[in-house]
Protein backbone atom coordinates (compact mmCIF):
# COMPACT_ATOMS: atom_id res chain seq x y z
CA UNK A 1 0.00 0.00 0.00
CA UNK A 2 1.56 3.24 -0.97
CA UNK A 3 0.25 6.77 0.08
CA UNK A 4 2.19 10.02 -1.77
CA UNK A 5 2.74 13.54 0.29
CA UNK A 6 3.99 17.26 -0.91
CA UNK A 7 5.71 19.92 1.50
CA UNK A 8 6.35 23.35 0.86
CA UNK A 9 8.25 25.90 2.74
CA UNK A 10 9.39 29.58 2.71
CA UNK A 11 11.83 31.20 4.84
CA UNK A 12 13.68 34.88 4.32
CA UNK A 13 17.45 35.10 4.29
CA UNK A 14 18.75 37.55 5.85
CA UNK A 15 22.12 38.18 6.60
CA UNK A 16 23.58 37.27 9.92
CA UNK A 17 22.49 33.88 10.19
CA UNK A 18 23.88 30.54 9.43
CA UNK A 19 22.98 29.23 6.17
CA UNK A 20 21.94 25.28 6.68
CA UNK A 21 20.19 23.60 4.22
CA UNK A 22 19.63 19.72 3.59
CA UNK A 23 21.17 18.94 6.77
CA UNK A 24 24.33 21.01 5.73
CA UNK A 25 26.13 24.47 6.66
CA UNK A 26 26.89 25.97 3.95
CA UNK A 27 29.21 29.07 2.93
CA UNK A 28 27.27 32.03 2.39
CA UNK A 29 26.71 35.81 3.04
CA UNK A 30 23.17 35.34 3.99
CA UNK A 31 21.25 32.25 6.33
CA UNK A 32 17.28 31.70 6.48
CA UNK A 33 15.30 33.47 9.44
CA UNK A 34 13.57 31.14 11.60
CA UNK A 35 12.86 29.92 14.72
CA UNK A 36 15.07 26.65 14.54
CA UNK A 37 18.05 26.23 12.03
CA UNK A 38 15.70 27.33 9.30
CA UNK A 39 16.72 24.32 6.88
CA UNK A 40 13.83 24.92 4.30
CA UNK A 41 14.63 21.67 2.28
CA UNK A 42 14.61 19.78 5.41
CA UNK A 43 11.52 21.32 6.79
CA UNK A 44 9.62 20.23 3.48
CA UNK A 45 11.00 17.11 3.78
CA UNK A 46 9.41 16.42 7.24
CA UNK A 47 6.30 18.13 5.52
CA UNK A 48 5.74 15.74 2.96
CA UNK A 49 6.36 12.78 5.09
CA UNK A 50 3.21 14.23 7.89
CA UNK A 51 1.11 14.81 5.48
CA UNK A 52 1.50 11.77 3.26
CA UNK A 53 -0.17 10.45 6.43
CA UNK A 54 -2.31 12.81 7.48
CA UNK A 55 -0.31 13.65 10.56
CA UNK A 56 -1.00 17.55 10.28
CA UNK A 57 1.89 19.41 9.61
CA UNK A 58 5.70 20.63 11.10
CA UNK A 59 4.16 23.58 12.88
CA UNK A 60 1.94 21.65 14.75
CA UNK A 61 4.32 18.89 15.74
CA UNK A 62 7.26 21.48 16.98
CA UNK A 63 5.89 24.67 17.36
CA UNK A 64 7.68 28.09 16.54
CA UNK A 65 6.33 29.55 19.76
CA UNK A 66 7.93 26.47 21.86
CA UNK A 67 11.60 27.30 23.50
CA UNK A 68 12.31 23.49 22.91
CA UNK A 69 12.88 24.63 19.42
CA UNK A 70 14.83 27.33 19.24
CA UNK A 71 17.56 26.89 16.94
CA UNK A 72 17.54 23.53 17.16
CA UNK A 73 18.92 21.59 14.06
CA UNK A 74 16.31 20.18 11.95
CA UNK A 75 18.11 16.74 11.68
CA UNK A 76 16.44 16.22 14.83
CA UNK A 77 13.21 17.54 13.42
CA UNK A 78 13.78 15.15 10.23
CA UNK A 79 14.38 12.14 12.06
CA UNK A 80 11.71 12.79 15.11
CA UNK A 81 9.35 12.49 12.16
CA UNK A 82 10.87 9.66 10.53
CA UNK A 83 10.15 7.79 13.74
CA UNK A 84 6.43 8.71 13.85
CA UNK A 85 5.62 7.76 10.05
CA UNK A 86 7.64 4.19 11.21
CA UNK A 87 5.54 3.98 14.15
CA UNK A 88 2.81 3.97 11.98
CA UNK A 89 3.98 1.31 10.03
CA UNK A 90 5.16 2.82 6.72
CA UNK A 91 9.16 3.60 4.73
CA UNK A 92 9.74 5.92 2.42
CA UNK A 93 10.36 4.57 -1.44
CA UNK A 94 11.75 7.55 -2.62
CA UNK A 95 11.78 11.50 -1.59
CA UNK A 96 12.29 14.26 -4.48
CA UNK A 97 12.64 17.51 -3.97
CA UNK A 98 13.88 20.70 -5.95
CA UNK A 99 15.46 24.27 -3.67
CA UNK A 100 14.45 27.34 -5.39
CA UNK A 101 17.12 30.06 -5.06
CA UNK A 102 19.00 32.36 -6.93
CA UNK A 103 22.52 32.07 -4.87
CA UNK A 104 24.46 30.90 -4.07
CA UNK A 105 25.32 27.97 -6.35
CA UNK A 106 24.39 24.72 -3.99
CA UNK A 107 25.13 21.68 -6.81
CA UNK A 108 28.78 20.89 -5.08
CA UNK A 109 26.72 20.62 -1.68
CA UNK A 110 23.66 18.47 -2.88
CA UNK A 111 25.82 14.74 -2.62
CA UNK A 112 27.01 15.87 1.19
CA UNK A 113 23.21 16.96 1.46
CA UNK A 114 21.89 13.49 0.35
CA UNK A 115 23.55 11.31 1.99
CA UNK A 116 23.03 13.36 5.40
CA UNK A 117 19.28 12.86 5.07
CA UNK A 118 19.94 8.91 3.68
CA UNK A 119 22.07 8.45 6.95
CA UNK A 120 19.33 9.72 9.49
CA UNK A 121 16.49 7.90 7.40
CA UNK A 122 18.27 4.73 6.70
CA UNK A 123 18.03 5.13 2.91
CA UNK A 124 19.94 4.58 -0.12
CA UNK A 125 21.42 7.88 -0.73
CA UNK A 126 19.63 7.14 -4.49
CA UNK A 127 16.11 6.97 -2.78
CA UNK A 128 16.90 10.56 -1.62
CA UNK A 129 16.61 13.48 -4.56
CA UNK A 130 17.46 16.79 -4.33
CA UNK A 131 16.77 19.19 -7.45
CA UNK A 132 17.93 23.13 -7.45
CA UNK A 133 16.66 25.94 -9.89
CA UNK A 134 16.86 29.76 -9.80
CA UNK A 135 13.75 31.76 -10.46
CA UNK A 136 15.52 33.26 -13.35
CA UNK A 137 15.76 36.64 -11.18
CA UNK A 138 11.98 36.70 -10.76
CA UNK A 139 10.18 37.21 -7.66
CA UNK A 140 11.42 37.13 -3.37
CA UNK A 141 13.53 34.41 -4.66
CA UNK A 142 15.01 35.95 -7.87
CA UNK A 143 16.11 39.27 -5.28
CA UNK A 144 17.47 36.96 -3.46
CA UNK A 145 14.86 37.85 -0.51
CA UNK A 146 14.00 34.19 0.56
CA UNK A 147 14.43 30.36 -0.56
CA UNK A 148 11.55 28.19 -0.95
CA UNK A 149 12.11 23.87 -1.04
CA UNK A 150 9.61 21.64 -2.15
CA UNK A 151 9.22 17.91 -1.44
CA UNK A 152 7.32 15.00 -2.54
CA UNK A 153 7.68 11.41 -0.68
CA UNK A 154 6.34 8.20 -1.76
CA UNK A 155 5.97 6.06 1.55
CA UNK A 156 5.10 2.27 1.44
CA UNK A 157 3.49 0.27 4.06
CA UNK A 158 4.80 -3.07 5.48
CA UNK A 159 7.53 -3.01 3.07
CA UNK B 1 -3.01 0.05 -11.04
CA UNK B 2 -2.04 3.73 -9.36
CA UNK B 3 -1.62 7.27 -10.77
CA UNK B 4 -0.66 10.48 -9.24
CA UNK B 5 -1.76 14.46 -9.97
CA UNK B 6 -1.04 17.45 -8.99
CA UNK B 7 -3.13 20.56 -9.03
CA UNK B 8 -2.47 24.28 -7.51
CA UNK B 9 -4.47 27.02 -7.36
CA UNK B 10 -4.82 30.83 -7.23
CA UNK B 11 -7.10 33.71 -5.60
CA UNK B 12 -7.28 36.97 -5.00
CA UNK B 13 -8.51 37.94 -1.27
CA UNK B 14 -10.30 41.38 -1.20
CA UNK B 15 -12.81 42.80 1.09
CA UNK B 16 -16.28 42.10 1.05
CA UNK B 17 -16.10 38.55 -0.16
CA UNK B 18 -17.12 35.24 2.12
CA UNK B 19 -13.96 33.27 2.84
CA UNK B 20 -14.63 29.55 1.90
CA UNK B 21 -11.67 27.10 2.55
CA UNK B 22 -11.81 23.16 2.25
CA UNK B 23 -16.18 23.79 2.42
CA UNK B 24 -16.06 25.34 5.31
CA UNK B 25 -16.89 29.31 5.83
CA UNK B 26 -13.89 30.70 7.93
CA UNK B 27 -14.49 34.23 9.49
CA UNK B 28 -11.77 36.47 8.09
CA UNK B 29 -12.13 40.74 6.69
CA UNK B 30 -11.44 39.49 3.02
CA UNK B 31 -12.51 36.50 1.00
CA UNK B 32 -11.33 35.24 -2.07
CA UNK B 33 -12.06 36.44 -5.49
CA UNK B 34 -13.70 33.95 -8.77
CA UNK B 35 -16.76 33.66 -10.45
CA UNK B 36 -17.51 30.67 -7.99
CA UNK B 37 -17.23 30.50 -3.97
CA UNK B 38 -13.50 30.64 -4.68
CA UNK B 39 -12.47 27.53 -2.52
CA UNK B 40 -9.04 27.37 -3.81
CA UNK B 41 -8.54 24.20 -1.64
CA UNK B 42 -10.83 22.01 -3.63
CA UNK B 43 -10.08 23.77 -7.22
CA UNK B 44 -6.69 22.68 -6.25
CA UNK B 45 -7.86 19.05 -5.28
CA UNK B 46 -10.48 18.71 -8.06
CA UNK B 47 -7.70 19.77 -10.72
CA UNK B 48 -5.32 17.14 -9.02
CA UNK B 49 -8.11 14.13 -9.55
CA UNK B 50 -8.98 15.68 -13.13
CA UNK B 51 -4.82 15.76 -14.05
CA UNK B 52 -4.23 12.02 -12.39
CA UNK B 53 -6.79 11.00 -14.80
CA UNK B 54 -5.72 13.02 -18.18
CA UNK B 55 -9.23 14.39 -17.97
CA UNK B 56 -8.53 18.11 -18.13
CA UNK B 57 -8.56 21.13 -15.79
CA UNK B 58 -11.38 22.51 -13.93
CA UNK B 59 -11.78 25.34 -16.39
CA UNK B 60 -12.96 22.80 -18.53
CA UNK B 61 -15.04 21.47 -16.69
CA UNK B 62 -16.59 24.05 -14.87
CA UNK B 63 -15.77 27.52 -17.04
CA UNK B 64 -16.01 30.83 -15.27
CA UNK B 65 -17.83 32.27 -18.19
CA UNK B 66 -20.98 29.82 -17.45
CA UNK B 67 -23.86 31.11 -15.41
CA UNK B 68 -24.35 28.17 -14.34
CA UNK B 69 -21.42 28.20 -11.64
CA UNK B 70 -21.44 32.17 -10.37
CA UNK B 71 -21.16 32.03 -6.79
CA UNK B 72 -21.53 28.03 -6.76
CA UNK B 73 -20.44 25.66 -3.77
CA UNK B 74 -17.30 24.19 -5.04
CA UNK B 75 -18.17 21.27 -2.88
CA UNK B 76 -20.78 20.25 -5.80
CA UNK B 77 -17.54 20.95 -8.24
CA UNK B 78 -16.00 17.79 -6.06
CA UNK B 79 -18.49 15.84 -5.65
CA UNK B 80 -18.98 16.61 -9.50
CA UNK B 81 -15.11 15.79 -10.35
CA UNK B 82 -14.92 12.94 -8.11
CA UNK B 83 -18.21 10.99 -10.06
CA UNK B 84 -16.27 11.43 -12.61
CA UNK B 85 -13.12 9.75 -11.42
CA UNK B 86 -15.00 6.90 -9.97
CA UNK B 87 -16.32 6.46 -13.67
CA UNK B 88 -13.34 5.62 -15.01
CA UNK B 89 -12.78 2.87 -12.26
CA UNK B 90 -10.28 4.87 -10.11
CA UNK B 91 -10.68 5.70 -6.46
CA UNK B 92 -8.81 7.88 -3.85
CA UNK B 93 -5.94 6.23 -2.09
CA UNK B 94 -5.17 9.66 -0.45
CA UNK B 95 -5.00 13.59 -0.45
CA UNK B 96 -2.56 16.00 0.98
CA UNK B 97 -2.58 19.76 0.10
CA UNK B 98 -1.29 22.80 1.68
CA UNK B 99 -2.80 26.29 1.79
CA UNK B 100 0.01 29.13 1.03
CA UNK B 101 -1.68 32.50 3.37
CA UNK B 102 -0.46 34.33 5.50
CA UNK B 103 -3.44 35.05 7.48
CA UNK B 104 -6.11 34.11 9.48
CA UNK B 105 -4.57 31.69 11.35
CA UNK B 106 -6.54 28.16 9.54
CA UNK B 107 -5.62 25.15 11.96
CA UNK B 108 -8.76 25.42 13.84
CA UNK B 109 -10.82 24.85 11.18
CA UNK B 110 -8.35 21.75 9.48
CA UNK B 111 -10.32 19.07 10.96
CA UNK B 112 -13.83 20.85 10.07
CA UNK B 113 -12.18 20.39 6.54
CA UNK B 114 -11.04 17.27 6.75
CA UNK B 115 -14.69 15.90 7.74
CA UNK B 116 -16.32 18.02 4.58
CA UNK B 117 -13.81 16.49 2.19
CA UNK B 118 -14.30 13.27 3.35
CA UNK B 119 -17.41 12.86 3.91
CA UNK B 120 -17.97 14.45 -0.27
CA UNK B 121 -15.89 11.70 -1.50
CA UNK B 122 -16.39 8.54 1.01
CA UNK B 123 -12.72 7.89 2.44
CA UNK B 124 -11.57 8.13 5.96
CA UNK B 125 -10.66 11.35 7.19
CA UNK B 126 -6.61 10.56 7.79
CA UNK B 127 -7.19 10.37 3.69
CA UNK B 128 -7.40 13.28 3.72
CA UNK B 129 -4.51 15.56 4.72
CA UNK B 130 -4.62 19.69 4.69
CA UNK B 131 -1.48 21.45 5.36
CA UNK B 132 -1.21 25.51 6.16
CA UNK B 133 1.88 27.95 5.97
CA UNK B 134 2.57 31.33 5.77
CA UNK B 135 5.13 32.58 3.52
CA UNK B 136 6.99 34.32 6.30
CA UNK B 137 5.84 37.96 4.75
CA UNK B 138 7.11 36.73 1.13
CA UNK B 139 5.20 37.52 -2.38
CA UNK B 140 1.89 38.27 -2.66
CA UNK B 141 0.65 35.83 0.08
CA UNK B 142 2.76 37.03 2.69
CA UNK B 143 0.91 40.99 1.43
CA UNK B 144 -2.34 39.30 2.12
CA UNK B 145 -3.53 40.00 -1.36
CA UNK B 146 -3.47 36.51 -2.55
CA UNK B 147 -3.89 32.95 -1.24
CA UNK B 148 -2.49 29.58 -3.31
CA UNK B 149 -3.75 26.00 -2.68
CA UNK B 150 -1.72 22.59 -3.59
CA UNK B 151 -2.82 19.53 -3.59
CA UNK B 152 -1.52 15.97 -4.92
CA UNK B 153 -3.39 12.79 -4.76
CA UNK B 154 -2.82 9.21 -5.48
CA UNK B 155 -5.36 6.96 -7.54
CA UNK B 156 -6.07 3.60 -7.54
CA UNK B 157 -7.66 1.46 -10.06
CA UNK B 158 -10.36 -1.20 -9.32
CA UNK B 159 -9.62 -0.71 -5.30
CA UNK C 1 7.81 -1.32 -7.68
CA UNK C 2 7.02 2.73 -8.01
CA UNK C 3 8.71 5.92 -7.75
CA UNK C 4 7.31 9.81 -7.87
CA UNK C 5 9.11 12.61 -9.55
CA UNK C 6 8.47 16.31 -9.15
CA UNK C 7 10.09 19.26 -11.53
CA UNK C 8 9.23 22.78 -11.21
CA UNK C 9 11.06 25.43 -14.35
CA UNK C 10 10.67 29.24 -14.12
CA UNK C 11 11.74 31.12 -17.36
CA UNK C 12 11.26 35.27 -17.94
CA UNK C 13 9.20 36.03 -21.16
CA UNK C 14 10.16 38.49 -23.34
CA UNK C 15 9.87 40.15 -26.49
CA UNK C 16 11.61 38.74 -29.73
CA UNK C 17 11.81 35.62 -28.77
CA UNK C 18 9.43 32.21 -30.23
CA UNK C 19 7.41 30.96 -27.52
CA UNK C 20 8.22 26.99 -27.48
CA UNK C 21 5.67 25.32 -24.63
CA UNK C 22 5.35 21.61 -24.66
CA UNK C 23 7.03 20.69 -27.76
CA UNK C 24 4.58 23.07 -29.50
CA UNK C 25 5.05 26.68 -31.48
CA UNK C 26 2.55 28.91 -29.84
CA UNK C 27 2.23 32.46 -31.57
CA UNK C 28 2.03 35.20 -28.91
CA UNK C 29 4.14 38.93 -28.42
CA UNK C 30 6.56 37.22 -26.47
CA UNK C 31 8.44 34.32 -25.74
CA UNK C 32 10.66 32.19 -23.14
CA UNK C 33 14.18 33.39 -22.25
CA UNK C 34 16.93 30.72 -22.34
CA UNK C 35 19.93 29.21 -24.03
CA UNK C 36 17.58 26.45 -25.30
CA UNK C 37 14.55 26.68 -26.53
CA UNK C 38 13.16 28.10 -23.37
CA UNK C 39 10.49 24.80 -22.96
CA UNK C 40 9.57 25.45 -19.41
CA UNK C 41 6.96 22.60 -19.74
CA UNK C 42 9.34 19.95 -21.51
CA UNK C 43 12.31 21.24 -18.55
CA UNK C 44 9.80 20.70 -15.46
CA UNK C 45 9.09 17.13 -17.06
CA UNK C 46 12.67 16.31 -17.42
CA UNK C 47 13.58 17.31 -13.85
CA UNK C 48 10.56 15.21 -12.51
CA UNK C 49 11.86 12.37 -14.42
CA UNK C 50 15.69 12.52 -13.22
CA UNK C 51 14.64 13.12 -9.76
CA UNK C 52 12.40 10.46 -9.39
CA UNK C 53 15.68 8.56 -10.04
CA UNK C 54 17.92 10.56 -8.15
CA UNK C 55 19.55 11.35 -11.32
CA UNK C 56 20.48 15.01 -10.87
CA UNK C 57 18.71 17.47 -12.48
CA UNK C 58 18.61 18.62 -16.17
CA UNK C 59 20.93 21.71 -15.53
CA UNK C 60 23.73 19.02 -14.78
CA UNK C 61 23.12 17.02 -17.68
CA UNK C 62 22.10 19.66 -20.48
CA UNK C 63 24.55 22.85 -18.87
CA UNK C 64 23.01 25.93 -20.26
CA UNK C 65 27.09 26.79 -20.47
CA UNK C 66 27.06 24.27 -22.86
CA UNK C 67 27.53 25.58 -26.50
CA UNK C 68 25.79 21.85 -27.81
CA UNK C 69 22.60 23.33 -26.30
CA UNK C 70 22.04 26.60 -27.55
CA UNK C 71 19.18 27.04 -28.74
CA UNK C 72 18.07 23.26 -28.91
CA UNK C 73 15.22 21.70 -29.03
CA UNK C 74 13.79 20.87 -25.80
CA UNK C 75 12.52 17.66 -27.31
CA UNK C 76 15.66 15.99 -28.11
CA UNK C 77 16.22 16.95 -23.73
CA UNK C 78 12.55 14.85 -23.16
CA UNK C 79 13.68 12.02 -24.91
CA UNK C 80 17.47 11.46 -23.86
CA UNK C 81 16.10 12.01 -20.44
CA UNK C 82 13.32 9.39 -20.96
CA UNK C 83 16.29 6.98 -22.42
CA UNK C 84 18.23 7.07 -19.25
CA UNK C 85 15.37 6.53 -17.11
CA UNK C 86 14.88 3.49 -19.37
CA UNK C 87 18.33 2.24 -19.18
CA UNK C 88 17.39 2.50 -15.31
CA UNK C 89 14.61 -0.38 -16.09
CA UNK C 90 11.90 2.55 -15.18
CA UNK C 91 8.60 3.51 -17.45
CA UNK C 92 6.51 6.09 -16.76
CA UNK C 93 2.89 5.36 -15.81
CA UNK C 94 1.43 8.73 -16.05
CA UNK C 95 2.14 12.69 -16.26
CA UNK C 96 0.37 15.34 -14.68
CA UNK C 97 1.67 19.23 -15.20
CA UNK C 98 0.22 22.35 -15.36
CA UNK C 99 1.16 25.72 -16.59
CA UNK C 100 1.15 28.80 -14.78
CA UNK C 101 0.74 32.01 -17.21
CA UNK C 102 -1.44 34.84 -17.17
CA UNK C 103 -1.27 35.23 -21.24
CA UNK C 104 -1.74 33.82 -23.95
CA UNK C 105 -4.68 31.28 -23.31
CA UNK C 106 -3.07 28.07 -24.48
CA UNK C 107 -6.20 25.33 -23.89
CA UNK C 108 -6.74 25.27 -27.72
CA UNK C 109 -2.52 23.89 -27.97
CA UNK C 110 -2.60 21.30 -25.19
CA UNK C 111 -3.75 18.40 -27.12
CA UNK C 112 -1.19 18.83 -29.74
CA UNK C 113 0.98 18.97 -26.83
CA UNK C 114 -0.08 16.07 -25.43
CA UNK C 115 0.49 14.48 -28.45
CA UNK C 116 3.92 15.80 -29.06
CA UNK C 117 4.88 14.60 -25.68
CA UNK C 118 3.49 10.98 -26.06
CA UNK C 119 4.93 10.34 -28.99
CA UNK C 120 8.18 11.27 -28.09
CA UNK C 121 8.03 9.08 -25.00
CA UNK C 122 5.98 6.06 -26.17
CA UNK C 123 2.94 6.56 -24.28
CA UNK C 124 -0.59 6.68 -24.66
CA UNK C 125 -1.97 10.59 -24.93
CA UNK C 126 -4.39 9.77 -22.13
CA UNK C 127 -1.13 9.11 -19.87
CA UNK C 128 0.00 12.54 -20.37
CA UNK C 129 -1.76 15.47 -18.58
CA UNK C 130 -1.36 19.31 -19.47
CA UNK C 131 -3.15 22.04 -17.05
CA UNK C 132 -2.98 25.64 -17.29
CA UNK C 133 -4.04 28.43 -14.86
CA UNK C 134 -3.33 32.09 -14.50
CA UNK C 135 -2.62 33.64 -11.54
CA UNK C 136 -5.56 36.12 -11.20
CA UNK C 137 -2.88 39.00 -11.88
CA UNK C 138 -0.79 38.09 -9.23
CA UNK C 139 2.73 37.90 -9.06
CA UNK C 140 5.55 37.98 -12.00
CA UNK C 141 3.15 35.74 -13.86
CA UNK C 142 0.05 38.00 -13.68
CA UNK C 143 2.30 40.85 -15.04
CA UNK C 144 3.33 38.56 -17.76
CA UNK C 145 6.95 39.26 -16.92
CA UNK C 146 7.70 35.32 -16.23
CA UNK C 147 5.88 31.33 -17.19
CA UNK C 148 6.57 28.71 -14.96
CA UNK C 149 5.89 24.95 -15.00
CA UNK C 150 5.25 21.61 -12.37
CA UNK C 151 5.84 18.22 -13.14
CA UNK C 152 5.13 15.33 -11.42
CA UNK C 153 5.82 11.53 -12.57
CA UNK C 154 4.93 8.27 -11.73
CA UNK C 155 7.67 5.94 -12.54
CA UNK C 156 7.19 1.75 -12.22
CA UNK C 157 9.97 -0.82 -12.41
CA UNK C 158 10.16 -3.33 -15.05
CA UNK C 159 6.45 -2.62 -16.19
Amino acid sequence: MYRIGQGIDFHKLVEGREFWLGGVLIPHTKGALGHSDADVLLHAICDAMLGALSLGDIGQHFPDTDAAYKGIDSKILLQKTYELVNSKGYKLVNIDSTVLLQAPKIRKYVDSMRTTIAGILGLEVDDVSIKATTTEQLSFIGREEGIVATANVLLQKGM
